[in-house]
């Protein structure tokens, strides 16, 4: 089985199959512990019966979603729409099916306002007060809700994600959503602590809060303003010379991609997404390779290293050898990346740290994650890689 | 080899050979790393062998601390002081010693203020408020911050805790550190995400902000106000007839301990300490069986059920049979834990949701996780558990 078919296929499986592994995760441990408890216990949690009967009920609506989701995904993206020909997800893909949904909130529901509102809100702004139109690049650009914004106010836009459940779930939401607040999902059973109310647990979502398809109406230009690239970002938008491991590679067809991408962009907008790199000078020279001179780079986000913790090695070639390498080790301080980052060919035009955020979570919550986040609007200078002699035939 | 012998030299162990661990976590990614970037991304990040260079000074003295820790723990504890005759420490447990680092930070050095005002000075202040002497009972009381601080107050206070980490860290604070300022610890260098500047990684906390000895001088009772008891909450407090778990023995010398304690409390005082129960019916149970008639319950925590996601399964008793249960599945949202908790045999006095707090975090850090925590004052009056007449001859 070809591998490309296999992730593809076996990311489908998970959100086809999704209910079973929801049912060990949410009803099950609920089911046994109260079965297990004594008469009198019993007595006291005389909710509980309801409870898992509400739960059951939450998780036959997401599987009807998720099922759904699986086998248009499949015919948009042209693998056999019968789920025996798939590959079988794994537990690890189960649960990027259950932060999709989370993602669905954040991205396109009404529960995400505050949190899109502080991101994509600072960062199209920031944009407008700049530039009136050209063309804009969204690296991992999740579920696509930025894309669509920027689209909307007429800015030419391409989204680029390399996740498989991004890529199937924002397929599904910009081009098979045609009414707002369609489709119902329950997002927030999957996480007992930190709940005042039952009723927020159980509570569902309506999913698009606006419907994407809107902005096609009367404007006959917009179908070519959004345009989406599946892939890893270094690999489709970066310079030649980057450290070649699995994030870049020497495919042809990346290779021309990347080719027909140098400078070909007036803004990078980068939100949540900086600190996904194991090696983020990678990224910051990829971001400048594909902006033309004089563009903008915004970003806005935390610096939560995705990779620190994981102790994987990987290959990476170190002028011109191939060595052993790790994904963890690289996680910069916000002043050592500012630092860099003007090293690398760029001059801040704007900086502000300390922008308060949270991510993906439940606004009714009893608890949650909150980000400093970083914001910045940089501008591409000549950078430190212009000037070496392989780069000159960049692409 | 004895289980509790076991249990605690690997504990001493894990503090001992402490470095051994950091030095993999926090300087070996980063150093095999770095000599696998290129020259170009090496002369980029030309502060990065300085930085080596800081973590490796930092991993020394906190290795001075953790060694001394554990010598004059096994001293106290009247364990062989030669490492060669312990138990070996596992991964979890140096985990746990990172942790106990940032908890030292939390409760006994000046990083910890904004935290322990939002928390125990709201819950000292609670019990000031209504009774001017007294029996305090603080169960999980960690490093004894808590304890310490009624203790000053002129209250007969006992703390309670479970984990060894904690037993030997607080046992060392409370006895052996005369002079404030006399330690120093390195407790931000395990994590490099979220950080601003890279001296803040590598800043050092000085403990105990106050010496705990101090107030013993001038006060003959002083020394008699303050006691901790080792060992399980519900197995050392806990009224008869609990579902019999791990947590909760047959062992002669608790069931005696029990006994002596059934209603000697004037004041249980729960401090993050509730969510840490696999069964919150018995801890409440077991609150109510050491109160007196009358006796009150301060609690100030928010609800991250700890075995939510531990689906390890256990045997407890149900109505005198053993059946199979789980560790996870009870998870409570506030509201039910109101309702179970006033059903149980308590009035609140004063209830308030919502306080923010963190825990454990460092406060320089540019993201931590934000608590909107319970607080509440509850009093004992007569509970279910008093009308059976298995609990008649309580202890």
């Amino acid at each position: 089985m070809d591998e490309e078919y296999k992730a593809l296929t076996s990311t489908l499986h998970a959100f086809y199959t999704f209910d079973r592994w929801s049912y060990q995760q949410v009803y099950k441990p609920k089911s046994i512990k109260y079965k297990s408890l004594s008469t009198e216990e019993q007595e006291i949690l005389d909710f509980y019966p309801q409870l898992l009967s509400d739960l059951e009920q939450c998780l036959g609506i997401n599987d009807s979603f998720t099922k759904q989701l699986a086998l248009v995904a499949a015919e948009d993206w042209g693998v056999p729409t019968s789920p025996d020909e798939w590959a079988k997800g794994t537990q690890q893909e189960y649960d990027k099916v259950r932060s999709t949904l989370l993602q669905l909130s954040r991205e396109w529901s009404s529960d995400g306002v505050a949190e899109r509102e502080a991101t994509y809100g600072r960062i199209v702004e920031a944009v407008e007060k700049r530039l009136k139109n050209g063309r804009v690049l969204v690296p991992g650009c999740g579920l696509g809700r930025l894309v669509y914004e920027f689209v909307r106010k007429g800015y030419w836009t391409q989204g680029n994600e390399v996740s498989y459940h991004m890529l199937l779930a924002s397929g599904y939401v910009l081009n098979r959503m045609p009414m707002a607040h369609s489709h119902t999902v329950f997002p927030y059973i999957f996480k007992s602590s930190h709940v005042s109310r039952r009723l927020l647990q159980v509570r569902p979502v309506t999913v698009p809060d606006e419907s994407p398809m809107g902005i096609f109406e009367g404007r006959e230009d917009a179908g070519e303003l959004m345009s989406m690239a599946a892939g890893s970002f270094v690999d489709l938008y970066g310079p030649r010379g980057l450290a070649v491991s699995d994030a870049y590679t020497e495919d042809a067809a990346a290779s021309e991609f990347r080719g027909e991408n140098a400078g070909a962009f007036d803004v990078v907008a980068t939100c949540f997404f900086l600190d996904t790199a194991h090696n983020v000078l990678d990224y910051i020279k990829t971001i400048h390779h594909c902006l033309r001179e004089g563009g903008i780079w915004v970003n806005l986000g935390p610096l939560l290293w995705h990779y620190e913790g994981d102790s994987n090695t990987i290959e990476v070639k170190r002028d011109g050898e191939t060595v052993n390498s790790i994904m963890e080790g690289l996680e910069l301080t916000r002043d050592e990346l500012v630092a860099v980052i003007e090293k690398l060919g760029f001059e801040f035009e704007e900086r502000e740290s300390g922008i308060k955020t949270t991510y993906s979570s439940d606004p009714k919550a009893l608890g949650n994650f909150v980000y400093d986040t970083e914001f910045w609007v940089a501008k591409k200078v000549s950078g430190k890689d212009d000037k070496k002699p392989s780069d000159q035939a960049l692409g």
